[in-house]
């Protein structure tokens, strides 16, 4: 299991960025993923990196369908080896 | 007001990174700063860049004094002008 | 075209991550694409995110391969619509 | 010694961020800082974490000076203990 946050920053657009990730958090609904929306940005649990690329390109891509131009996009990666992980365990809710 | 997520990665450690993370939040309860914990950063709510940096130091500082030799720091940041945020605003939870 | 950059922080082995960076590099050039060495990230050049995101997860493999038990992908990655953008052009080396 | 890279990203301004590149390459010239521009940011040699947070924090007042209304900074940084290290070490130009 692979835990992951991302952001994706719309430029050329106004200072509020508030639809845009209203929008990724529903791609991010229907798509079934697990996640948790944080302040600066959102977190993710993935089987595989399959899944996790797919719905960042999937983010930019619905971006870019609202009429965004430039989309920068932040990525941290958790792919641990030695024992699962998941956004529960990463936070400390369960062992 | 400026929020800002950080995560601090001590290398020739092991791959558990609990210790460090506990270490970390303890600074910040004591720093007084406003927190909150995520499964891959922490964020923080500052009233100034000195703020904001002074404990992300003070982080990598107390990692130091625990013995790791390699800190990276991921740090990101949202500084605007144009309105008020906080945590809680950018979480949605206040208008 | 899109333009990231991206580094692969092993966790549990020692401090030096340059055989590491250097594993990296090899992948790079074999997979073709264009990249270029920074001190804290490499850049790509990529004709697709899934170009991108290919060689980030084979260079996490790679890395799992070497015997890394736990790996930290940073990534930021510049997709823009409404110009074409290359390494050089980011780098204000054409025009 | 630490090594850093960082990246001042515009919101509510055009797609274009070359000027603010521009200003603040410009800002780190005059602070006598040792930096090199890469195609995704910007890496600095810093002789302390105040060094670094200090032209980062600048160049955050330099893009509000200029009128952009909201700026997302993205900071990776490299502190290490076990030896020195430079922009050149990491580079891999020098042993």
């Amino acid at each position: 299991m692979i835990v992951a946050d991302f952001t994706t920053i719309p430029m050329g657009t106004g200072t509020s960025a508030s639809q845009y990730v209203q929008a990724v958090h529903e791609l991010l609904n229907q798509s079934g993923i697990k996640f948790i929306a944080g302040p600066m940005s959102t977190a993710v649990e993935a089987s595989s990196f399959e899944q996790l690329f797919e719905v960042i390109e999937e983010a930019n891509k619905k971006l870019a369908d609202m009429g965004v131009q430039r989309i920068v996009t932040s990525i941290h990666i958790d792919y641990r080896l030695d024992k699962d992980i998941t956004i529960e365990s990463k936070l400390g809710l369960s062992k």
